[in-house]
């Protein structure tokens, strides 16, 4: 629903994983042994259908303890200030975090993954499956 | 804000492109010539600060014209129903759109891109750097 402030998202579930604070929470869940499960509220389980033949995903989460109001930070990879777009800070005007993650197993609404970085009890918002054509850039440069 | 019903977003800019209406859009983003502008609002532009230091970028939407009571939809890709967490169709509960840009040039807050799919005038929620080390799977394999 499109508002005159804004837009609303509803929560589809729920990440378990093995971090209890920012802190503990790897710089980098491609390179993360941890496994994890997203639980997927009943009501949304059908949209799952499918999803097993997909080696992996995108994993849309909501970043709730995130400072909404920082428009730049100190990236911790080189320690240089630099915008909030511009780097992969939870701290945005809207807080998505995004991870690609490979996805082990599914029993229903429940899904096992690996390659995750969010604190146990995130909101989940999306899932959406990785397709290597669209979504992997090789040789992409940054900083 | 969390709130009991869900999340809030502000659009933080909008996205011009060649697309009028939704059968305009090309199918795979990453394989298209066109190109197309984002412009972010004035309070938001000091975050796109060193933006221009990434080859690519990831540009997240809002597709305003979902429907988000869908669970399962047509694949255009082979015809196939699937649940809408298992294909990229714009239908979906939350329906963010993700493309994986590349970042031809910036001028104050207007990006000008290479390879986003969705229609002239689309909110723009959030832009962060691609980098190839975390986001770029070269053997994903789906349906």
């Amino acid at each position: 629903m499109l508002t005159d402030n804004g837009i609303y998202l509803n929560c589809i579930g729920v990440a378990h994983t093995p971090y209890k604070s920012i802190t503990d929470c790897p710089r980098n869940s491609r390179f993360s042994e941890e496994i994890a499960s997203i639980v997927i509220y009943d009501k949304y389980v059908e949209a799952l259908t499918d999803i097993e033949s997909s080696s992996h995903i995108f994993v849309f989460y909501w970043l709730d303890q995130a400072n909404r109001k920082l428009l730049k930070t100190i990236t911790k990879y080189d320690g240089v200030e630099r915008g909030v777009f511009a780097n992969r800070s939870p701290h945005r005007p809207n807080p998505i975090g995004i991870s690609v993650a490979k996805l082990i197993g599914r029993q229903g609404g429940v899904l096992t993954i690996q390659g995750i970085d969010c604190i146990d009890e995130t909101p989940i918002i999306d899932i959406k499956p990785y397709i290597t054509e669209n979504d992997c850039v090789p040789d992409a440069t940054n900083f």
